[in-house]
């Protein structure tokens, strides 16, 4: 077993992985922390890893296994104790002039935003190559089912189950009425081109987590990734559950 | 070609088939009205008729052709110069006691509601067997991708796009302001079941244009059908461009 | 002290009065039950009279007392020991051939909506005499300060603090993405016309609890009245704790 | 007649009043262009100054009077052609240790909200001196009837007809589903405070139009002004008309 960076110096062990830079050859990620501490691993992984979200504090959408001996989680996930819940991660790349320069990948969602002094920035969005809709708005979310949960659905998106193949574009803000949240269906490209309303420029952030402003005349571009990490979760403790306890569904 | 009923009375021909029952060896329905009249044929026919749906008055989700002679839509239509647009209906079923009785299909939506007079009532939810949430509303629409841009809009639920496999749950005028629509994997099935607030019921209402109060104890179920209807559509029309038409996009 | 006939027959007491006509000699009114219970108290007392709304289970926007002795609760009303919370009811009023026939008071809410099974109506609205909006909508909620954290927020309106001087239209799955509750001022009156989509026509429900078919070519109007009610309530369980306790706000 | 620094170089004029300080001595102002200089016109002048918005474009919800000769808008306003529309404004300062050190006025909003790469804010609201909601969230708006058609709508918040004495408070983005909007009476104050969730801090815009940083630890304090402004109308041009006619209402 191996730790990173942090962890090792709060053990006072002298070696430490960089967090961002998960070494390639492990089979198993125990992320202690919260939601945001997974989505950090589930980044930095290679594909099909297995992750196993303990939280330190309350229950998370990612994060439903508590606090115990590290020992004891790892028997049991090396034992078959917990069930396998595989998700998919979106690919997201930054481009200029119809070539993408960097790629990402990200579990949630990565959201486009102007700056808190800006005016309203319009946003052209094509899919799969078809001009599809332009609109005025504070930003854009494109989320994964598993991000569903989180800022999209504050910005008022809906839920998407975790086995639905596709991903979702949930306006903020926007000017129009008549813009509303549109699930997209995984194996096509989203593109979006932006103007923004200032010269403040308009901001990329990825899992909530990493952020920076996006060149002016850039596009970014969305869609499923193959990649998939797989989640550990304690037995009858699904989707439903952490749904019903994390919104007081009330089952 | 043959025509239905109404169609061959205001034509002054003396045999029409019934509308909810197209006959099984025809190739290519053409359907002359609006949406509701295409919502109509796509229930009644074959998996994977072709259907064109013309509009008489405005255009229409699902009616993109304007009227013209019918000698030269057939005519378009065998030379191929429509696209093609595949879409998957809804199978629901109502049953009691744990056995389905009887099998709608749906292209659009399936509504279950409350009647005027009566108080809220209450949803209780499973998706593969799975409880799911149990929720107090005046009810519920289960809509296809197709369906997405009619009622299910109107109460708050997303835009679905077409090759999405899945459909969407939403709450009408939800008690609790934590429920929200979500969006389900095709493969799997829905169930509901329901107490009414009073004595007058539960309806189900398909396609928002057949529908019958639900008996008491009854169930719902709902998936995505295997049966597929084919849209015929004018080329460069597609989903994007009827959105923004009809949604005041403005791309 | 007197009691109702219902709760004349719970106690074996020979006399008790209507509910919905509370004698209009009495000061105060102690209502025993939910938010329900209350309502009927209100619309059936003279003006200005004082209600103390006792729950008898959860705590409810109106009845924030728990259950005593009832006696101790007479004590403390007399001796002044609970705040004192004036509320405006709206008046509603149904008529036809522009002659109002029929007057309601409401505390809460009055709700126009379509039968279960018909089509989606459209409503005609005018404020002060003068055309506002032409909506297509399942229904209209009209909702008063206090009704607004009722049904109406379950339809996407907001909440209003007693004392804004108004009240609240919210339509109900509004057909058009860009129909929005409206907030209209106090002394002025709405009217609202409609045509039922079929024969099943419109309903009128009176704050949840009373609703009868509305005459086919009839109006409503509805306006803040002049009669109040006064809710005693306990000290330091204003407005705004009683949200966030049922909202779940956690100041 | 005088103008101010921007047309008087435009029509080669030698003389102008800066923008931000309409000469008291003024009964009517004539804004030329957009809702935007309207309302910065309106933050500039004195109390009850009468002010005609000559839109130079599309029809605004503030500009409906269309571009004609200056001579003659001047005659028509003089002579009593234009129908008189009173609005308040809002009052805002900003201060620290419970002392309010700068005020503003506006006549649409004032917006707190997050910078574009910092995490959710935590923003805590008093009204008239009590606590009231203590809510995550990326903004909070704060609206006048008058500014309730802009931002506000797209944040999900309720129309106010401008003769409703109040305002509101929409949240943007509010991490927790049960947050919604509030209509608050007029004559209090709602003061909030706020934790950045990071160092870059919170932005407070007036207007949409200027904005700057908040000092960390300072609040904002919010309520109805005594001051009004006084739009002049086209007759039947009020405030329904345009609504319709900018939100599509279609009477």
């Amino acid at each position: 077993m191996i730790v990173d960076e942090d962890t090792a110096h709060q053990l006072g062990i002298p070696d430490g992985f960089s967090r961002r830079k998960v070494p390639r050859d492990r089979d198993l990620v125990i992320s202690l922390g919260g939601d945001g501490t997974l989505l950090t691993a589930a980044r930095a992984v290679r594909d099909g890893t297995e992750i196993l979200g303990v939280n330190l504090g309350t229950l998370g959408f990612l994060t439903g296994v508590s606090k115990r001996q590290i020992r004891s989680l790892v028997v049991d996930a090396i034992e078959g104790k917990f069930d396998r819940d595989v998700r998919r991660l979106l690919e997201i790349s930054v481009g200029e002039k119809g070539r993408p320069l960097r790629r990402y990948r990200v579990l949630n969602d990565a959201v486009l935003n102007r700056g808190a002094l800006s005016r309203i920035a319009r946003f052209t969005l094509l899919f799969d190559g078809s001009p599809f809709s332009s609109m005025r708005a504070d930003g854009l979310i494109i989320s994964s089912p598993t991000g569903s949960t989180a800022y999209n659905l504050s910005a008022g998106g809906p839920l998407l189950h975790p086995h639905v193949q596709g991903f979702i574009v949930t306006p903020i803000c926007p000017h129009a009425l008549t813009h509303r949240p549109i699930v997209l269906p995984a194996g096509k490209t989203l593109e979006v081109s932006f103007e923004a309303g200032t010269a403040e420029g308009i901001y990329l952030t990825l899992d909530g987590q990493e952020g920076f402003r996006l060149p002016s005349g850039s596009f970014v571009r969305a869609g499923v990734a193959r990649r998939t990490v797989t989640l550990l979760r304690r037995p009858r403790s699904g989707y439903f559950e952490t749904l019903s306890e994390k919104l007081n569904w009330g089952v």
